[in-house]
């Protein structure tokens, strides 16, 4: 069984399949409706925000000068010359010793340099406003440009667009924004003994599971999942059918059986597809060793392990990064949930990366929060389903001891 | 200026309003389509898993006793019964001395109790098997019911489901499930100073961001936003439209402007819809503290600070854990990135919860990471879009000094 003679490490695989894919195309779309997407290229402020001195509070734009020295035993009397209503440019101009009423957000009357905020004044019944405070010019006032200066960056190309950015772009008046455009990515299964989940398995037959677990973990980083006929061990038939999902995709995953026979098929389909074909073919991981990494033309042809648990491992680990890089992004970090305190020794093999399932518990006492291994079953997919995500033990290690602090990834 | 009389905590707000939210109903939807909604009801296994015993390994099943005592130096010789196919069940009956073929996921011969390993065997050229080492009963076998038993427990009602609870639901054959509807959240923007992000502002005016940056985040948690038409500043039009909109939606939230009249007008549509109308007026939250939060009937009615950093912090620390209850989620977690090193001495005011704005930056010789606050630019949009995180000043602590240890929030 010389299969694995071509083992890499999962940070191997994902520089090897990175290195040798150019990210996707662009495409225009409302900055309104950018949430969650990547931007193509960098986006700059093409004027100033504000566009003019606003006021940052609710109360008196005044002449500076004229509140100097006031306190709240000798306030500064001044009057009431109007108000500069909001969302209007201001008609009022401050003579000596005139205030005018202005809004969180509006413009400042002519003339005036500063805001009293309105907590630190009284209006006569007289007419007549008491300043209580002093403010010095520009107090209160948010300035032209104060918040964007027109050329300013907004937001570096390849970087996920948030909420934040989107309301940063539509201030400047930006209402169209170049973004890569969505990957499609296509998910295929073969294996003469999956069933339809809805079908009543035979004895041998297992229900196929991959198909939707990696289509769902497809969906989860924003592109398209294409869905392929499940496929029986047929060589002809897998070769047709993958060659015509290359054509209609981005990036093409295998989701077959977890017997060597199938994994030998998968390897013989992607070298029969075209060239350079085979990558790797075994990933220094566990679980997730069965994995076979290959390229047809410009596209990535993933075979992944017929376990769940392992298909799932493999997908978090080693396509996530390199989907984050085919789709625009400068980097790709884990998901992080946490520190957390390991409960029990665990062993691993030297030269091989290790994930290992935890449940988070917090301890009442300490208040502490431990990891407990969820052990006991290998590879099954409750494992992955009853614990709260993973830690890893790098290639070098041959374990981790009960009390070391852990990240702990999801 | 009176307005705060009733300024609460941020917790205590979610608590509020949470206390008074029952979640929606359910809906059935196609498990294969499942990914992040939240079950309605607890999932259980209606059948074993797997539905039969499973060679864990290619190899040979055998009887386990027939290898009893095998070694290098004095491997069992055992006679070639046959194969069982992957997806079939068991033809051959293995007799005293006899083995089969086993492909991992498929099942053993009858007779066989333990599988043998491929790398521990060798085929002899007249066909017999050699045994270099023993396996005990059950060995690499995974056995009927190991990875969930008729009625185990999958997956806890109001939990949101991954990908491996797709995985698990599908594998014991249900392939429809309850989640809780999708959430519909309406948002309505007013003010005279408010136009259209395509619009150039005349003097006083502003683009109306808020609109889109809370219907974005609206939509990160997986609910569908209903934008309605920018309102001007007049009551008879705003209790029109926000009472339409309250029938139409789960929860209604206001993003208006930043003056003290804009709030008094959203605080008094709150009342004219109905009870009990205002909850609290005011969070004691920095930025964050112009918020209004009402009930009308069963639905929530929230009036955002119109200020964009306001808005967003708001939204994140008080409306999402709101949102989550009310989606059917039975807690709530911010989204950590890690933990970092604050840079630089921190002010608070004791009595407040402030958020403070953090870049991360790894220190080059430490390898640590270190939180720098953004600071300067008060309340600007711009320093949500370039910060990449935050981290909490609680309410009792009048400041953090440079050297502590943060979490840093997303």
């Amino acid at each position: 069984m010389a299969e694995f003679f071509n083992v890499i490490s999962p940070s191997d695989a994902v520089s090897l399949m990175s290195s040798k894919l150019t990210p996707v195309g662009k495409e225009i779309v409302d900055t309104s409706n950018a949430l969650g997407r990547v931007s193509f290229s960098e986006i700059k402020a093409n004027e100033d925000l504000p566009a003019y001195d606003r006021s940052a509070m609710d109360g008196y734009s005044v002449r500076a000068m004229d509140t100097y020295g006031a306190s709240e035993s000798l306030p500064a009397y001044l009057e009431l010359a109007g108000e500069v209503p909001m969302g209007r440019s201001p008609r009022v101009k401050l003579q000596n010793g005139e205030v005018a009423v202005a809004f969180t957000g509006g413009m400042l009357a002519k003339g005036a340099d500063a805001v009293v905020m309105v907590e630190n004044t009284n209006l006569t019944q007289s007419g007549l406003v008491e300043v209580f405070r002093p403010v010095a010019q520009g107090e209160n006032v948010i300035m032209r440009g104060e918040d964007y200066s027109k050329g300013d960056v907004i937001l570096r190309k390849q970087s996920t667009i948030g909420a934040a950015h989107i309301g940063s772009i539509l201030a400047v008046g930006i209402t169209q924004i170049a973004v890569y455009r969505r990957l499609k990515i296509g998910v295929v299964s073969a294996g003469d003994e999956l069933v339809d989940p809805d079908s009543i398995p035979c004895e041998g037959q297992i229900r196929d599971v991959n198909l939707y677990t990696i289509g769902s973990l497809v969906k989860s980083m924003g592109a398209y999942t294409k869905y392929y006929p499940r496929l029986p061990d047929d060589f002809v038939k897998q070769k047709t059918t993958a060659g015509q999902a290359l054509l209609e995709n981005d990036m093409l995953i295998f989701t077959s059986g977890s017997s060597v026979s199938h994994r030998d098929m998968t390897a013989n389909v992607i070298k029969g597809l075209g060239h350079p074909g085979i990558l790797a073919h075994g990933l220094a991981l566990k679980p997730g060793k069965p994995t076979i990494m290959g390229m047809v033309n410009d596209k990535i042809v993933v075979g992944l392990p017929g376990n769940p648990v392992s298909a799932i491992t493999v997908f978090d680990n080693v396509l996530r990064p390199v989907i984050a890089h085919l789709k625009g992004l400068r980097g790709w970090n884990r998901r992080i949930i946490g520190e957390a305190i390991l409960s029990t020794d665990i062993q691993s093999s030297s030269g091989r990366t290790d994930f290992i399932r935890v449940k988070i518990r917090k301890d009442i006492d300490s208040g502490r929060m431990y990891a407990d291994p969820v052990l006991g079953k290998s590879n099954a997919i409750s494992v992955l389903s009853s614990s709260d995500g993973y830690f890893e033990i790098p290639s070098p290690d041959s374990g981790v001891y009960a009390g070391t602090t852990v990240k702990v990834f999801v």
